[in-house]
């Protein structure tokens, strides 16, 4: 596959720092193939010494990553393990927050489920003030997240905060998902791209050494542990199991879920009526 | 005791979903009464398999709960214990953090020291913008908190706020208790009822295995210890036997705590110069 | 040198709180002679029962304390240890930490690195709106926070945010540091001193026992560990030894690093292309 068509697009700004563009159309879904592109990128994070940060963002200003697939397009992700000795859906967000590499996710456009895992495992977050639909709907489905969402929140934004985005399965919007803690900053969205690029050029232009001493000595103290991020893997993969559930996700799927751009992004709108019609 | 007259009365709105009123004239303080009403509704929580949700409100717009009854009403709630093997007064609290029924507190009026405790054992907070008086005076009366306080703000809040808390003794409003992630959010008055009401119609909608599991999950990363509960239930105890203590006390009830609304409304704001007059 | 005089000076507003101000021109920078100060309060503090409350503040509205010094002034303060067994640097903001003695960091003008270690030390920081400059720009640096900076963060701020600060090495406004949680709260600087007054005055008249028990309890739950600490202040030692960050500290100094005042208020601004001119 060409590099101009990939998945996850790699552009090199610089050799210190990379964009990393999101673009599987239609809705930029979550399945095996991009959890491919997210493994190959962080072993040619790990194969290049000058690289210092990345930015992560979507060609589709809609969709940012929409959600994990449910049409079982996933593949091997939550049972083969990946360089850490983690499945490979755990490896990807781990290996990510302890490279020496910073991240930085630019989020536009819906960003759910597993999507704001991904977001949650990135160094930092930040989300345009008009145009971010962001959060964890998964027990609207008969589901939990299981992708270290339910670990990582309670860091962020304190057990009550934490509870409503998993519990209430509701999106947020740019500007209540700073002042819940859940992005680091909502800015406008004619100010996101020059605010994220002054940053990453900016922290390019450190040495690698600090950077990676700074970070590797705050994650000592702010990550939650493997051990919790397995047990709510597998706790997932049983929910997937559930006659409930997938009533749950079929109901979804009919109504337009991973085929239907309008009902795509809004669908969390429906999930407390969701099997009344 | 009739229903209808209760102190802690529940309002079936559906089989998942309960509205619980505190409603124990003339200020909801809270004594062993009120104490036996939540062991009560937490043994019909644990019978009911139906139920998902509880919000928690007043009957009394001025008083949510007001404080911990300092008249001697608190029968053997820090000293008998319940099911969980900790005291009545942790017990409660304990219980309600690890139940598989979600509990919202939807905040009107004055909520000081085992009162904010109580909604701190919430899983979340809702407060009236124009009409919310939440503290921790406890510091100001020659105590600390004792019921979980203490370990929970850091939690939520961090340690200079939480210490600012818990220290200066003083009321904080919706807006402030927002800012600081006291509570989940403050919200206009006249917006508060309904924006609860669908949050709460809403989770009892989806399934109780996801909830449970879900909750559980979160509460492996984000509840104190047991032990450290204990301990400053224990601190607290020592604390009402010193006579500085019940100096403090006693001022408070000559100037009219438990008997002049007009006083009980406002006195944490004389804690600053109690023993002057 | 008369207590008029001195870089650390204490001002008895009543027997149970203290204002201590910084007076160290031209800057107030960090170095050895600040920690004889602190040192030297600390022993004051153990040995007089009737304080309750200390309010740090510097008598020059442009620099709070500035840095740590870059020139070399910083004696033994890495290495030699104090009472409590860690380093003098390290000593100075644990005994603070644990102290009886509340203290409240009044924050006017700039703040960077190991000056915002020591207002994270402190039991709550309030800043000028207008008039605050917050950083911990050590990375921009070749260096990283090496005083409890990165381990204190995460718990007020969540990882996050806490990258942010630490990795992108920039400077934090009043209203972003409230917004964030860096800050208890940001006041417009006409109102600044009068809210810290009252609310110094109002924990000074409180008994020192339930102070000193509260404060014991909630830092149970919500300090670092000291190992964690002193891995950082090892680390941060390494890293004065790389060439590299020797380029990046003498780049600055030739700028006009403790020497040029306008250089010394904008510094962090050009770290992003120190090495470029």
């Amino acid at each position: 596959m060409s590099e101009a068509a990939a998945p996850v697009r790699v552009v090199e700004e610089t050799s210190a720092y990379w964009r990393v563009v999101f673009d599987y159309p239609p809705f930029n879904i979550v399945d095996a193939t991009i959890f491919e592109g997210l493994q190959d990128l962080l072993a040619r994070m790990d194969a290049t010494p000058s690289v210092r940060v990345l930015v992560f963002e979507s060609a589709n200003p809609e969709f940012y990553l929409s959600h994990f697939d449910l049409t079982g397009k996933t593949g091997n992700i939550m049972t083969a393990v990946g360089p850490s000795g983690l499945p490979i859906l755990l490896d990807t967000f781990v290996r990510l927050t302890k490279s020496p590499v910073v991240s930085i996710a630019k989020i536009r456009g819906c960003v759910r489920g597993v999507s704001s895992e991904f977001v949650l495992a990135c160094d930092m977050r930040f989300a345009s003030r008009e145009n971010t639909l962001l959060g964890q709907p998964e027990v609207g489905v008969g589901l939990h997240p299981g992708g270290g969402g339910i670990e990582r929140l309670p860091l962020l934004v304190g057990r009550g905060r934490a509870l409503e985005i998993v519990l209430g399965a509701n999106d947020f919007d740019g500007d209540t998902a700073e002042r819940y803690g859940y992005v680091n900053r909502a800015l406008p969205d004619a100010d996101l791209d020059d605010f994220v690029d002054a940053l990453a050029r900016r922290i390019a232009s450190f040495d690698r050494r600090s950077i990676a001493a700074a970070k590797n000595l705050l994650n000592q103290v702010a990550l939650p542990s493997p051990e919790r991020l397995v047990e709510a893997l597998n706790s997932f993969m049983t929910a997937l199991t559930w006659p409930e559930t997938q009533q749950r996700v079929q109901a979804l799927i009919k109504r337009g879920l991973q085929r239907d751009s309008d009902f795509e992004k809004r669908w969390p709108a429906v999930l407390g009526t969701l099997l009344e019609m």
